[in-house]
């Protein structure tokens, strides 16, 4: 099954927000064996949505449309599906029985444009939303379906869990199976160069390096029937590859470098605290975004100021004036400090300089120092990540932190 | 002028990555005058990559290329271009010497597949890469431009400023102007409605309401020759739609609510500092992240241990077995002691319940007690966030600290 996404409104367009909806739905239908040739983008322009829509059909047999089913009037997308497939919208009166019972219980006042909600096209198969008003639906028309889900992306992943994917499941047959390698330390085309000819001569499985911006990824991906028959295609596919660039492999199907930092905290019974500057508190958000972080996680402290690495963190005043607080003694002792005040095994620490202006000692954009105490001693590591922008150096800075702690884990 | 943004890669259609390229260049592309009319997205697939061409060069004047420009085998945008423009790609010798002297200085080994990288189409205009090593070009061909950047969002966006920003100025006529009004705390649907007669009426300025996932936006537009022509549209429209739903308008063209909070603690010469358990340094993050944060912002604490809640912010041991850790004493408590510790004129707390799992005393998922201490007092937010996501309900109560603390400042 050959599939297209169409999202639908002009704030797209305007640059006004990101097609988050794309991705998650281009992964989810992956895993249903769909093939998602193409993603096109269009405005509230009925025109253009027309235009699209005809193109789509054309080449697809799955047609996924976003956006557009809101109760506002550039909300577009159902009048057009319905012109464009000869399915005329009705009133589905289950559907504004439950919008009338959901503005109750919210109090909120019901306005009449929130009834265009309850019209979808005939004989379609409703999406109810569990986070909005705006229901999705589905049909097939001439041999391609249309499946039409909102907007706003925790409206549009739960719409896909309860309404699509139960919808979908009956439709596929074959699935595609990936597995990812993420790699942090290595540019893409220095992995490329070193498995040049084993991507070139692997056809499924297949093997393909991505860039991100602070990192790159090898995945590996094989079709078959079953899933266990694509596992089975993987598995030497994915020993194969990591003989030759493991060394910088951080891990395989995790989504981070603080999930691994995490896991292997966990297995080894460890906890973590940090103490931060240029990043602040971008490694403490990190480590507290993966799920059940209080088991790893104490704490830390962002002494944004140098007064509060003294105060808080007990940096020596003397140290700070004579080094700087842009510097691997002061890094050093942030780490020591914050872990004495925590309580934990093992803390972090990072001390640089994100930008825009160099510091007052003269230390330039993007220099950075990152101190690792345990109870063997404190590492500090120098890093100069270059006059970058101030997110991609606190990216980076964070990145390397997580890395050297996961490299310290996994070699002790 | 009309534009299509063709990404290239199969990463996108794999769900690998999102495409923030398509966000950037249609804001940027807007501000030039330029209506953006389609996204398109295709994978590393060269008869996709030409029907896509075929059919945009069709409805559009100006095609602008992101990705596949890279020195791996699987990246062919130039090569597809060069054979549907008839411009055959030929080796630009000071492409070569910049190459070669570019890996020479980082101390890299030069592959065979990186001096692909130095032939373009002939006779283009060519764009350097300062952040990476695939340079971009502009072509004219049958009256549509092509542009082709690459994919990598940090060498995308400066080669947009240095490259192809200059290559348009010369070819854009008429303007178009945004001013967008930033609301939190009132949905879309409610936002409309209030609205509603105003939009249908305008059409130069328009006016329309877009919803994200914690806030939404409203954005008034004009088109006009100058500068100057579309302000004096803005202007009146602006102000007639603010006395309407200025109540909840935290900001005109501001990117967020943290620079908000930024710009009324400079104003007033105040400091900041959090205290943070279930945002674990997403406040920290936030405020870090606007540039020059150091004049206003001095640090906080992470107290993600209810250890660390005692020992670093001093809550007292009977505060927390009286009430819990998520607990509007609790919160007073934080904030307060953060305040103390660094010397901060006002201090935010965060402690509530991030999910996955409600906390041992039976504080459902999304409950969070925001409090904000200042020389006047404390005062404490009870928010109920509903069995929403853990990045969800972190972001809100994000959201809610700052909002609290900005009308505390425009307030006093």
């Amino acid at each position: 099954m050959r599939a297209e996404l169409i999202a639908v409104g002009t704030e797209l367009l305007l640059g006004n927000i990101v097609n988050t909806d794309a991705q998650f739905l281009s992964e989810a239908l992956a895993e249903q064996g769909v093939d998602v040739l193409y993603h096109t983008v269009v405005g509230d322009n009925p025109a253009r949505l027309r235009e699209a829509l005809a193109i789509a059909r054309g080449r697809v047999d799955l047609i996924v449309t976003t956006g557009g089913l809101g109760p506002t009037y550039d909300d577009l997308t159902k009048e057009v599906i319905a012109e464009t497939f000869g399915r005329p919208l009705v009133r589905h009166e289950e559907l504004e029985a439950w919008l009338r019972e959901l503005f109750a219980s919210r109090g909120r006042t019901m306005t009449e444009n929130n009834l265009r909600q309850a019209c979808l096209p005939e004989g379609c198969t409703v999406f109810p939303n569990h986070n909005g008003t705006a229901p999705g639906c589905a049909f097939c028309a001439d041999g391609v379906h249309v499946l039409m889900l909102p907007g706003p992306p925790h409206e549009c992943r739960l719409m896909w869990d309860t309404g699509a994917l139960p919808y979908l499941h009956a439709l596929t047959g074959g699935i595609i199976v990936s597995h990812t390698l993420r790699i942090y330390g290595k540019g893409e085309s220095e992995i490329e160069s070193l498995l040049h000819e084993r991507i070139a001569a692997m056809k499924n499985p297949s093997v393909a390096p991505y860039a991100k911006a602070d990192e790159c990824m090898l995945r590996v991906t094989a079709k078959a029937a079953t899933r266990e028959e694509a596992e089975a295609l993987l598995a030497p596919a994915v020993e194969e590859v990591m003989g030759v660039v493991g060394e910088w492999v951080y891990g395989v199907d995790v989504p981070d470098l603080e999930t691994v930092c995490s896991m292997r905290l966990r297995e080894r019974g460890l906890t973590l605290a940090a103490a931060e500057s240029c990043t602040g508190g971008l490694l403490a958000k990190r480590m507290t975004d993966v799920p059940g972080a209080s088991a790893v996680f104490r704490g830390g402290v962002v002494s944004y100021w140098s007064a509060v690495k003294e105060a808080v963190l007990g940096v020596p005043h003397a140290l700070l004036d004579a080094h700087g607080a842009v510097s691997a003694p002061v890094a050093a002792a942030m780490a020591e400090g914050v872990r004495a005040l925590t309580g934990a095994d093992l803390a972090l620490s990072v001390t640089g300089v994100a930008g825009p202006d160099s510091d007052e000692r003269g230390n330039p954009v993007g220099r950075v120092f990152i101190a690792l105490a345990g109870p063997d001693g404190t590492q500090v590591k120098e890093c100069n990540f270059g006059p970058r922008t101030r997110a991609h150096i606190r990216a980076q800075a964070a990145n390397t932190a997580f890395d050297l702690l996961r490299r310290t884990l996994e070699r002790g």
